[in-house]
């Protein structure tokens, strides 16, 4: 009986591993706790696994993950502040603050010049165009507080003030060094409000 | 974008956060990854959740989890001497220390009449059956060292001695009120070779 005899388990084990920070012992419980569940629940999660990959697409505009694009926020909301984040999951973390109003635009990553990732390889021409072609009066440089995000919003503040928009950047009240998306909301809302002007 | 907005996402979240010792955080953090992972990932992925359940059985003789009945262990394994647990991954436990060279047999379950499970709720009237057939020398039980494991193994130190089999139980070198599952390999071996006659 050794693990791997039961060669449908040892695989769910090993996928379940391929997760972040889930090492073996916990992919062995989720495996197992799978065993027990019930058909419908592993029915359910199989399919919300693969619905997301082909449900779930990018917004042409600000570059969110939506189910249909433009995204519910491009529609609704006005173009007059945009917020520009690393990831979606870091406009995510906005969002859950309730303080920020406008639209946003993901970057899909910041400006490291070790990882061999320059200013064309994330979204900032997009910004640029998009910035241009709307009566945008302010932009937020809400990337993470970290050396590629303060390099990427050096650029951003580079880019866009020709432009006459105001760049201002996300006050510096979360810890540096830290993961936007684990800020608490009250910290991230701080910081939002605090936004100072570069 | 409220975090509902995008349904496949938060569905996704969802099933994740139903997970052993998952929570919000960690969910939102594995369906980020999954986004963000290869079709052929999340194909498998998901294909691993449904074979598991679909391929994998109960072994007819000892109840552990197996793709074929009976299972490898108890085709191969004398029957001389039996080693009961609780749960399958007791069993795993056991097995990855590589020092017992005998066949399981997983209650699936331990007497705890508190919550309402009895004698004639775990396997028990197998283990009978299955001792009294055989030419059965030596039950160990491994049950976890808690109240309802304790009082499991008295039972069936009970029920079997009539029957002129040893039965014994795993020393308790394992400290008390711990899991079974997350000992280490070294003390529960210690467990299993210093085990006292009941």
């Amino acid at each position: 009986m050794d693990i791997n005899s039961i060669e449908p388990i040892a695989r769910l084990i090993n996928e379940f591993s391929k997760l972040p920070s889930v090492g073996k012992k916990s992919a062995e419980r989720y495996a197992y706790f799978i065993i027990k569940s019930s058909d419908e629940y592993v029915k359910n999660f199989a399919e919300a696994l693969l619905d997301v990959k082909s449900k779930v697409k990018f917004c042409s505009i600000c570059g969110n993950y939506t189910e249909k694009s433009p995204c519910k926020i491009c529609r609704e909301r006005s173009s007059k502040v945009i917020c520009v984040v690393k990831e979606p999951k870091d406009a995510m973390a906005i969002e859950k603050t309730g303080n920020f109003k406008g639209q946003y635009h993901i970057l899909h990553g910041t400006i490291n010049p070790l990882a061999g990732v320059g200013p064309n390889d994330i979204r900032l021409k997009e910004l640029l165009k998009r910035v241009s072609e709307n009566q945008t009066e302010e932009v937020i440089v809400a990337t993470n507080p970290d050396v590629e995000g303060e390099a990427t919003a050096m650029y951003v503040a580079k880019l866009l003030k020709p432009l006459g928009v105001t760049v201002s950047r996300i006050a510096q009240g979360i810890s540096m060094g830290s993961e936007l998306e684990y800020a608490d909301e009250v910290t991230l809302s701080k910081a939002i409000s605090d936004r100072k002007q570069m």
